[in-house]
């Protein structure tokens, strides 16, 4: 195919055709169009944007590079959400357990850390034992035994943007909207749900720090969630600060497996329940936010969310003692304390800080391959808004050497500050977003 | 060196500093920066634009990635001219030994023809045994004993501009002023020139059809070349016609022979005194317009020129007898008239669709590796303005079988209108740039 010329059409603001996608997204995926050329195509959609019917077009021609699955006769709706990533953010490992325990199947497909940001399949595989990397045979026949499976995208599931992501990434076009939007609903219109429930991160920690971005990102994923015949809503949560206060793969598995005990942290679960009640509401379970509330409610109190998640680390090889005995996660060789300095105010922990903090301890990476210690971390004894005194605890360190507790410590003074008085963080919940409305909750 | 955050920077609608150019072109050149991430700064320096030190930074990178030439202790004045390209355009032809003889040093590095367009070197190589791939080291060496040389880029010359255009012209960002624009004066800078002339068509057959444009990219390359010490001017002049009547490799070299003898056509000689007459003038040889003009006519007239032109064949290993006898020079092996339809102003004659007739008959390459015929094309017996009969000669075709012929008459057919009345063409010559001035002429 001449591509020349659809590069030249995007660089003028024209659109490509929905046939045109289709093939230069087919002939990229299979090396007939090499990278050069996408990345100037890539670049001119990134300044110039890309239209309605052009983004339906893109996704679809990622998604139809790839298997999808289907859940069509499982007689159980099916769902998913999807996160844009944050510091702390374990929500996934207690929500997917939890509302397949109120009858939804979820099939959780889910990334790996990078950047300043955690991944899912990191903290799944600090369970000792515990397989993310299974086939879409195995995923079908888990959701149909257990009702939920918790997996990486395989190479299966749309190869054309896992091959356009790499390129993305390496050329500067990462941050587009439209582009964030398609090469997520790819993945996920894959999985062959009946909802999707899409948490958009806020604030300095978050991908797109701007709430306008935030927004529109969310309606761009619900247009193309719903498009596909798939009911999306989207809540716009903080990132302005961690998320719970566990930071570091292994702790915030323990915090998770807490939370569905019912330990808390309390944000933690505020967000894992909104996101919850979601779940069963786009997926028709019930329409009624307070019978939502309390169904998840009581399988958490009765035990059966945190049954759900043994039955899941059991069928995917992790040992599922851990639900019981968290100290049969990986701990960190070095512990210690971080005292505040002086006494005041909790203003800020910003999340970047922390991230990046816990990648330079060798628990995140850099780059895709980089292997990870998923021991390391800090678990955050203050939240914004709390008076401190001086020497008083405002962190654990969790560090495999000196050298990281230095780090660490580093880190924490840029991250913490302590303020005579403090601005009010985010709201933790912000805005709902669907198809039609914009809803601002706090 | 970490290029994501220069791409980034460019797309943001920033600026590179002159140290991350040069490291930035440097890299590429010698294939450290992959062609992926300069595609993607390629793009976005096309839609954002380059700042003013920006561009003479990225000229000043190419031309360093390379060998230059330099005549410090000559004892002439050296310049060469340059011409954006169009159909019929054998000036240089004419001009290099005409200014030669007027006692300007002229080392002319001159391209071959790629779409539409004729180049210089082709036209030079249908003259029998003529070589225009000559080693820098000659070129010093014939500009010495001569004072004129006609040779195409070799590799020595800014090979990060040569690798660049590649890339360029794949990508779909070929046509930027400020990208053009270095890529020409990065060539030229490296010839060593006190001064340079610029020709910057105008017209449907321009590689820049509208006139803002070509008033921008001569005052780019006019501001790239006085940075650099090198005094340049610019003509803007017509190509909303071909410029004389012959179109065609072997064909115009007999013509611009016959223009050397003073045989016109008019329209080429005149474009071609204009140039003489600013590269004197650049070169401070003198500084009287009528001067200038009298000192080219003379050389014409006296054989001088020509002469001149004799000795560049001999020294590239030419046949300079077809200076007497131009029928030493290819002919084609079929010749026909095409005759006018219906009586009437010729209008209009496209130079487009000339040139890429005579691409279609295998005078002309769509790719740089492909072989010409130099011997086919056109000699066209009317001007727009003209008023002809009906079955009067509109023109010779010259091609080498029965579809060339074919080819030439669709072409003519869609290229020559014949109207009641006809719109005035272009001025030949219409504006003279300088760094200070843009004067209208006509």
């Amino acid at each position: 195919m001449l591509v020349v010329p659809l590069i030249e059409r995007k660089r003028e603001g024209g659109k490509l055709t929905a046939e045109e996608w289709a093939e230069l997204i087919g002939e990229y995926a299979t090396g007939r169009v090499p990278d050069y050329q996408m990345a100037a195509l890539l670049m001119a959609a990134f300044l110039n944007g890309l239209e309605r019917d052009e983004l339906v077009a893109l996704t679809d021609a990622m998604l139809n590079s790839g298997a999808r699955l289907s859940f069509e006769g499982l007689g159980r709706p099916v769902a998913d959400k999807h996160s844009t990533g944050g510091v702390g953010d374990k929500v996934s490992l207690v929500l997917a357990p939890l509302v397949a325990a109120c009858g939804v199947a979820v099939p959780m497909m889910s990334g790996r850390g990078l950047g300043h940001t955690g991944g899912t399949l990191d903290k799944l595989e600090a369970i000792p034992g515990f397989r993310t990397d299974i086939s879409l045979d195995d995923v079908r026949e888990q959701i149909e035994r257990i009702g939920c499976a918790m997996f990486g995208q395989t190479g299966e599931i749309a190869p054309a943007d896992r091959k356009l992501y790499a390129l993305r990434d390496v050329t500067a076009t990462v941050e587009s909207i439209p582009l964030i939007a398609a090469s997520i609903m790819s993945k996920k219109l894959a999985e062959g749900l009946n909802g999707l429930v899409l948490d958009v991160k806020r604030g300095s920690g978050a991908f797109l720090a701007d709430l306008d971005d935030s927004l529109l990102l969310a309606q761009t994923m619900i247009e193309l969630g719903e498009e596909h015949g798939c009911h999306t809503v989207a809540l716009l949560t903080a990132m302005d600060r961690p998320l719970g206060d566990a930071c570091g793969n292994a702790l915030e598995t323990a915090e998770a497996i807490g939370c569905l005990r019912g330990e808390g942290p309390d944000d933690l679960w505020q967000v894992t329940l909104a996101q919850g009640v979601e779940m069963l509401r786009v997926t028709g379970v019930t329409d009624d936010t307070m019978v939502a509330r309390q169904m998840l409610e009581e399988v958490r109190t009765s035990g059966r969310a945190a049954e759900k998640f043994r039955q899941v680390i059991a069928a995917q090889r992790g040992d599922p003692r851990v639900l019981d005995d968290p100290h049969l996660l990986p701990a960190a060789r070095l512990t210690q304390e971080y005292a505040a300095k002086r006494a005041g105010t909790v203003s800020r922990i910003e999340p970047r800080a922390i991230g990046r903090a816990i990648v330079a301890m060798g628990g995140g990476r850099q780059r895709m391959e980089d292997p990870i210690d998923p021991t390391v971390g800090f678990v955050l004894r203050a939240k914004p808004g709390d008076r401190v005194a001086a020497g008083q605890s405002l962190a654990a360190i969790h560090a495999r050497d000196e050298t990281g507790l230095e780090v660490a410590r580093a880190a924490l003074d840029s991250a913490i500050t302590i303020a005579g008085r403090a601005k009010p963080p985010l709201p933790l919940i912000s805005h709902r977003v669907t198809l039609k409305d914009v809803e601002v909750l706090e």
